[in-house]
């Protein structure tokens, strides 16, 4: 078994955790828990988007909060999902955009009120005012792995949105399994034929654990050659209308696999454990995370974190 | 990627799930969930375990509950940790025993309260007394890859625990990462050095998931050949020391996992979702279980089962 030697976080609890809470967080909340994760060595934060303030309330301050996060160092993408929202984000200062497009019809439609169709011809002009402006661009695809609304996707469809935005010059190519329909086998395919495909562009994986399954996609991306994963602190994310289901994998328990594995991620583990679980109070709810509740492997910073006697059954 | 083409689910939710529950549930309670497990087409249950009353007061009622389990086709399994506990499982009439000894003697001595010497010098007897009955002895060894007091754990201990339960005629040996801190490729690791030694006697996995990686230690496992894996209706299990730790790898959540991979277990994953969800219902708090929340990957089997559209983000 051979892994990469070094792995990129994206961290994108800022925009795909905070926008799943039912509540929108003050700005300066938000601002306070992007510093504690900052304080990890994390260098990638999705950190809003720039979509309809009426569609996604809870992330309608993005253009305030970019100018508020100190940089030193951080890279700061925002989700946009047309030319205003790209011009809103770069107006804003942002150094990436996340362009996202569905890989179904159905999925595009009730995520971005358009056909797939619409949502690429708008992509020469994102591209041309990010050019501009010397902002990288990454492609996004929804539901990359399976469908909420349809089920199967059609391989051929990713691949199509793949080379829309490959032949456009994106930085990355980030295939999202939205609702966590992902299984291993298809991962590796996937990767592989994108491997095949665009030898020249970094592919990204952000992966969702609906059904218990993110970890062991994100071993077997890991395993095919995967460099970029994104990942939520405390697991945040998910649906509003499947309350309780898994969000995104949770950045600690990530980051704690790959240092078992020996893979690099320049993240400390227990900043980012304590990262998670300032953001669990904050919240107020438990979040799915595991590493934060049972601390590292190691019995004595376990224990440090823990505050309790180990377990013996 | 090469899979086995059936896998062997035991259940261990009534023996590793309800004895981390704090209070005791009503043995009627317990015969009704273990019903309910049953209706899924799972064969092996690991019902109970014969050890002190006092140290774990929540499977007390283990002779009663074995009495009242309707047989049709189950195996039942009780777990042991000595000559008294095996005779008072044979007694109740128990298809199977488990007896467990722990890696580390400090692991062995907080859960067992006593030395491994001690442990191995009992266990003639109990396969003498089990063999008299006709009834097979699985060896399980408790912090097999790695201990909560400890930390590493030394693979020679390990595999001189198989070599006791193997040489005394073990059906099985399962290897039980108890407080989840098993990595992928420790799992293929430990697993192809166990077939090496041992290669007429079955091997079992007991993955916890304490730290986000049972699911991928699983595969791995799978990948290298093991065919016998324990795991416990809604991920249930844990320790009454780290509260909101997960437990066990959650059934329904492996049953869907080794369907997509096209491995047989002879369960049906529908039923089995609802099991957990009735055993949610009866102990009051969320489960750590992935598929029960979202449902199977199949959209309109999850709209049926969760009862809300599906989620566009």
């Amino acid at each position: 078994m051979s892994f990469p030697a070094k792995v990129r976080i994206r961290e994108v609890a800022p925009r795909d955790g905070f926008q799943s809470i039912e509540h929108c967080l003050p700005t300066p909340t938000k601002l306070k828990i992007i510093e504690t994760i900052a304080k990890s060595g994390i260098r990638d934060i999705e950190v809003t988007s720039f979509v309809s303030p009426k569609a996604v309330p809870q992330l309608s301050d993005g253009a305030e909060l970019v100018g508020m996060v100190p940089r030193q160092g951080l890279v700061l993408s925002a989700l946009v999902a047309n030319v205003v929202g790209a011009k809103n984000a770069l107006t804003a200062g942002v150094d990436e955009l996340v362009v996202v497009i569905s890989a179904t019809e159905e999925h595009n439609r009730a995520n971005l009120r358009r056909s797939i169709g619409e949502s690429v011809s708008g992509l020469d002009e994102i591209f041309s005012v990010a050019r501009e402006k010397g902002v990288r661009v990454n492609g996004a695809i929804a539901v990359s792995f399976g469908c909420p609304y349809q089920g199967e996707v059609s391989e051929t469809e990713v691949f199509r949105l793949a080379e829309a935005y490959a032949s456009r010059g994106a930085t990355r190519v980030i295939m999202a399994d939205t609702t966590g329909m992902a299984i291993p086998p298809q991962v590796a395919e996937m990767v592989l034929r994108f491997q095949t495909a665009f030898p020249d562009v970094e592919l990204g994986l952000h992966l969702h654990n609906n059904r218990g399954t993110a970890m062991t996609n994100l071993y077997v991306g890991l395993l095919s050659g995967v460099c970029t994963f994104d990942t939520a602190l405390g697991g945040i994310g998910g649906c509003p209308y499947v309350p309780r289901a898994a969000g995104n994998l949770a950045t600690e328990d990530v980051v704690y696999m790959l240092e078992q594995l020996g893979v690099e991620t320049g993240i400390d583990l227990m900043t980012t454990i304590r990262a998670a679980r300032v953001l669990e109070k904050i919240l107020g709810y438990q979040l799915p995370g595991q590493v934060m509740k049972s601390g590292p492997r190691d019995p004595k910073s376990a224990a440090a974190l823990i505050g309790s006697g180990p377990c013996s059954r």
